[in-house]
């Protein structure tokens, strides 16, 4: 079964000197699943993923499964620059039993042909060499300059249907996701933000994945509950207004970090690695004061 | 001592699997050394070390050490997106003795500040510790999109004048490379090709790290020997018609290995890594038959 729903690109959280903090990231990722997540996709964009060494990044999988998280639920973002680190990382995903992997496409080098990446995704494949392994293509021109054109896209689904099942397009071009959408209706294509949500949905997309599913699952899971209902378009001109808030405040990955310090009184939330910057909590209160007028209730991992 | 002269970022070759071929990047490094590179700037862009995971990359350079290779000729790139794996990678070039680091800056996330930038290397250079680590930025906007400012290289290099020593600019833009020169004269400032040579070399250049020195390492490094003399402007001539057959003809690093191939008569010197795609040999036997009008002649490695 393919991911249906709205999934959340877990933040991960550092401790004052720059090391994840395990134990906050399972509260955190269980408090996510306990609010309706239908999927964790840790180390996305918004994970702050490529700030994490693979051995890192293993080791945090390794620590949420002990803690009990069903891997049913994880997603993890297995991409990286070299074929040898995705191939790892999605190996041992995979051998754990995650039901997918979010995969980049290798983004260091640029200008390169489809041909390029299609033999990139293919030897990932190829070298984990497992039937289980189920592939969600991560499209993020806006990071990764690299993407999975719609030809490619095809491509890659058509000589792997049961491997690459489905795709998060995060290029905010919904043009580009409608295509996807008409192009690929057996794959599971997911929107990077809840603000094509609706839009997606009447297409036949199976949910988004977005990274203010941190804070504002709830209103965000309610639509996908009640996406043909009367009151559908309403819902989605206010989580469309509540991501504005966040969005227009200041970066979003620092600033989703600074609203969990400001609201939870945790200042140690609001630590970003380098390259990022961590965001003034003047910032993340202003946010926060101008949210329940917008009906939003934050509810804080335990 | 900072590296003068003219260094090479070393092709890295691959087995028909894709594998490293450690025994045959040795006799390159070696040959390189004997042609009179002044260093090897090992897992460059050029080497395709964004395609080699960290295990690979000190597996490598472990591998040149135990063959003999000096380290104090050694200038492998050891950037990474995450600050983990560029530390990880640095502390072991450092602790291996090597005369010197090069660096990207992390390359993900876009639109990062220079605050960002300035946070991650520093943040390296606290880790690894050492008065013995000698970094070299790595400014390769085309490919890294992010990239090292003017006011950010000042801020590095004065906040850490014995650590962050030099600098190779890839940019491409002769207009940055000359700021450089002009602003950090105590800097060891290298062109990334040598097309812009002789003209760093009268602005008190350190010399040059260049792609085609993995082929035409005797003609760049007269020049570099004889700046001075009457004929360097014709010399530079020469070199830069030598650059523009091979980057006119197609890619450059899968170009240079298709080159390998056709003049070694070795079929797997072509091999490179997605998201790399091979070059035709066709096209590396049209570039050898144009370079010997050039006064070009290739010697081949042992």
């Amino acid at each position: 079964m393919t991911f249906r729903g709205v999934l959340v690109p877990v933040l991960t959280p550092f401790s004052p000197d720059l090391k994840p903090d395990g134990e906050k990231f399972v509260a955190l990722c269980r408090h996510l699943l306990d609010q309706g997540a239908a999927g964790l996709a840790i180390f996305g964009t918004t994970s702050e993923a490529n700030s994490l060494g693979a051995p890192e990044r293993i080791a945090l999988l390794d620590m949420l499964l002990e803690a009990g998280i069903p891997a049913d639920k994880l997603l993890p973002g297995t991409g990286a620059c070299s074929v040898t680190e995705a191939t790892a990382l999605t190996a041992h995903a995979t051998a754990r039993g995650c039901n997918g992997v979010l995969l980049l496409p290798p983004f260091y080098y640029k200008g390169v042909s489809d041909d390029g990446i299609y033999g990139f995704i293919d030897t990932v494949i190829q070298e984990v060499g497992s039937e289980y392994t189920k592939i969600y293509l991560y499209h993020i021109p806006p990071m990764a300059q690299v993407g999975f054109s719609v030809d490619l896209v095809g491509r890659l689904h058509g000589d792997h249907p049961d491997t690459v099942v489905g795709l998060k397009d995060s290029s905010g071009d919904w043009s580009n996701t409608s295509a996807l959408l008409d192009t690929y209706p057996d794959m599971a294509i997911f929107p990077g933000s809840e603000v094509f949500l609706l839009d997606a949905l009447r297409k036949g997309g199976a949910g988004c994945i977005t990274a203010t599913g941190n804070v504002n699952l709830p209103m965000i899971k309610a639509l996908f509950d009640h996406w043909q209902d009367d009151d559908a378009d309403e819902r989605q001109a206010t989580i469309t207004a509540v991501r504005k808030v966040f969005q227009d405040a200041a970066p979003m990955v620092p600033l989703l970090k600074a609203y969990y310090a400001h609201v939870t009184g945790d200042a140690d939330w609001a630590v970003v690695r380098p390259p990022l910057v961590g965001v003034d909590g003047s910032i993340a209160a202003t946010v926060a004061e101008g949210l329940p007028a917008l009906g939003f209730t934050f509810e804080a991992p335990a």
